[in-house]
């Protein structure tokens, strides 16, 4: 049980992190690798093709621009894919990244997150698992309760600064 | 083993039905509802805390306009959700069903398919499952395999034609 | 006769704070809390069954990205809801933010402000009471005739300089 | 107590039905006219400075395109101004009435409603004099109700179905 | 003979000075001044009402967000109106001011200008006045000849430097 | 004294046929003919080079997709000219037609009017011509007068009706 | 020397057979493919790796939603790709195609036309081959040629009718 | 064999010269200037009509904001254009000068890259040289190894920092 994350360049890495992070915060294994649809397409064609073969359950790619990644690696895994649209440096306010890991055609589905949404990536990615894990179902549990406990100490400062 | 499937009003029941469909296909079960964020929240609340103890594993959730159903439910089940931004009547061009199910903030994730992409929130559904299901993942091979040999057939058909 | 101010996030005060000095401006009471939709799901139920029995007049919502806080709101609140759209740090330029709140389904409205327009929510709660309290109607007329002496100031200051 | 619903043209007026329907099914009487930010500058003037002398508790103003009415009957009325973006027939998909309504400055708010919005219109002016009128709230409150059976009713008929 | 060169705030001077600048280049008077559509209605009406009386030819009209003032001006002045979308510091990348100045209803144009183009409002208020003046329309040919010396003058600086 | 009125294919005739119209109506003479930028350059040249010393005013031009006409037209004639943005077949959604007329670099003014706005061309070139022409100034205020007529006149209807 | 014409999926060809057709019109050969990106990617492989070396001198890429398969193609192959945004059914007004295909990361470029402009890709494809075969670059300008006598005639026609 | 690139003004250098440099890096000769469709219409038209005269094949033209200049060239030179949109001070987020230069009528187009997407007009310029001469294919193929060979570098220094 392991959770591959990819991304298209290095330079995805600082918004890619999050999910890295998140995972091992629920004690879940990843796989991290460059994958660049465009510029190492045969690279993209192993991957797909023999991710599932080697243990990992769910793919993370993230990608920028004309993001074509998610989209490939879901052409040719049948792992469930979880795209990220990473708002790049000469990207359209980001709606290139949105619009090419969201719009995908009938038959070929991406999981897609918000913009720059690593994080949440990383929690569906243990979502997926936990849907037939009882012990990473529980973390979810518990993570979604620490959200709530945060939010309510945050409620409880503003009180008292009142 | 079930998907939920869910949506917001009955007039989107054209759309979704091509998840339902799908499911069928891949012969994994379905619980279909109506439940309105708007108009029913005490029924959304119910269905979002109760749906994985009874056997749900994945929920898709279907709405259009200021779509919120979709969100609401990731923020109360522990259940990877899928998100079908559906384009309804009054919608501007499908951007607001679109952004109100994408854009979730950090900690609750939505995995959202393309716009009235119901087809493609079933067959995600059951990569999901198929993720600890070697069953169900091997259908979903088949299924690639299909969409192959389709495109294969249009092409003789098109070199016979010419 | 009071306001509820709520936000989905204490990094929502910065924006939401103009609704809050603008409403003391016009000796308005004022509740101020956070309200996640998404995390503290259980908390928006109480909040907005109860908020109209113990004396909030009008409620404020705030909220970013995929706002649901506001709708969600009013979906269980017989009061009018004043939603903000608040441009958060990875919205697309505030378009989720604003679709989100804005293109609510029929019957249940919400009333949107501009994109950080949380000043602008604050006058509106006061005009929501000024219409059928004569005193706070007085405090909106004269607080227009403030507006119009500014401009005619700087309009003043711009034809002495030149 | 009344409602004034005036449009920028008859042309608005299918759009438009839905707020004046809607009232009279809440009981609240409603006075409507043809005021042209464009056409009736004049008329504009005085129906903005005049409403509320004469027993008019809330304004509900539908406009298409570059949409002035709404906000220019906002800046010489101290009621709250309910503004409903109509997407008219030269309208770039509405975003035009859209923005034009709903990006007011500070200090003059217009409660914008959703994309020919004009039934939530009604509601919320409803909703407003609810506000202190506990009888129009009880109707608010049944008026929600009838929302929850109708989905209620449409949930059991889809599973009859089934 | 002369430009009125109106804005909505103070706070978009430093846009619209480019307007004044132009003009006093080709030596055309201007009228500066302050009026708000919102804020000051009344000293809207007026302005609109009178500058054709008192010897304005053409009016220069900035704003931003939901920008109404050089439409209001439009539906009030039989001369031509030049609208200046201002691109303000809450608008939606001034989709805003754009749409609200340009998407004006059949009957009452405003010739609108690129996102903060007061530079080019200020040129064409002198090709109008130039349309029936010799004299004024001989320093728009002379200016853009100069544009075009500036243009050949960097080509060379270019082609020495390589 | 004439106004040209250009447009970049014969397929434009319809929505530009109502800038004549309103030209015919105010008694000025037109002279209409079709000059594509992109299939006609030489014939371009020649237009906006010699347009003013044959008794031309004002040029309308109006062209779809990436509208370069009236720009290009702009570039070389020291002329007013005013662009309309034709919603041609392949556009999307007009935008394009909007952009390529409206977002002229400084020096070089586009008075862009509405989407398909032909008609408010012919009105504002009859205001151009207004500015110093008081006959024809007299006639676009009888014309304003109309339009208040119509609307003064749907609102009796209106009342009647109820 | 021939122009390899491919598109995602046979509902493309519609769209894409004005490509073939102005193709075959400069008497140039073309190779029409159904190739999906999402659906045969070792097909794609295949026709990328390959078409330069059977004689292949330009490829014309035609897709619509989230379309890879321009860009994918141009991973592969050293010829120049031409990539045509195909307006889909569930597309959002095509800027899911028309960004997926011309936001192309550094080093990968794709040649975009207008949305469903198969018609110019084919020109583009004929320019190309023009570039250094002066048959094909005069058919070019005889091609032109005819733009402009179209043109011309279309003018007279409407003087004649006037 | 050459490369023009031109561009509208000097203001686009630091976009443009990605262009150079990366045609210098395939040892392709490049001729560059400055031509501005709006300020020197006159050079426009000379630079498109002798281009292809002086043995120049493939013309290179970025612009930004109502960007014409590539449309215009390709109006009137027979040799492929390819169009860089640059996202220029004023413009609305690089929509304007994307929009005015791909989406150019049937007859005329222009091979349109990324926004600010310099870098790959040189390289796609190269193809277009390689697609009749080996020697620069095969330059672009060894490039094309550079970027994955940087890829993998990039994969193997991330693994060994895991």
């Amino acid at each position: 049980m392991k959770v591959g994350v990819i991304m298209g360049s290095i330079s995805d890495m600082p918004v890619m992190q999050a999910a890295i992070d998140i995972l091992k915060e629920f004690g879940i294994d990843t796989e991290v690798d460059i994958v660049s649809a465009h510029r190492t397409p045969e690279k993209l064609y192993e991957y797909s093709k023999e991710a599932h073969n080697r243990g990992v359950s769910v793919i993370i790619a993230g990608a920028g621009g004309a993001a074509h990644l998610p989209g490939m690696v879901a052409a040719m895994s049948p792992l469930p894919v979880i795209g990220v649209p990473v708002k790049s440096s000469n990207s359209i306010d980001g709606w290139d990244s949105v619009l090419s890991i969201l719009q995908m055609p009938g038959g070929v589905p991406v999981a897609t997150v918000a913009l720059n949404g690593a994080k949440n990536a990383g929690i569906l990615a243990a979502q997926i698992l936990g849907s037939h894990d009882k012990l990473v179902q529980a973390k979810i549990i518990a993570y979604k309760q620490e959200l709530k406990n945060a939010v309510n100490k945050a409620s409880e400062d503003l009180k008292n600064q009142q």
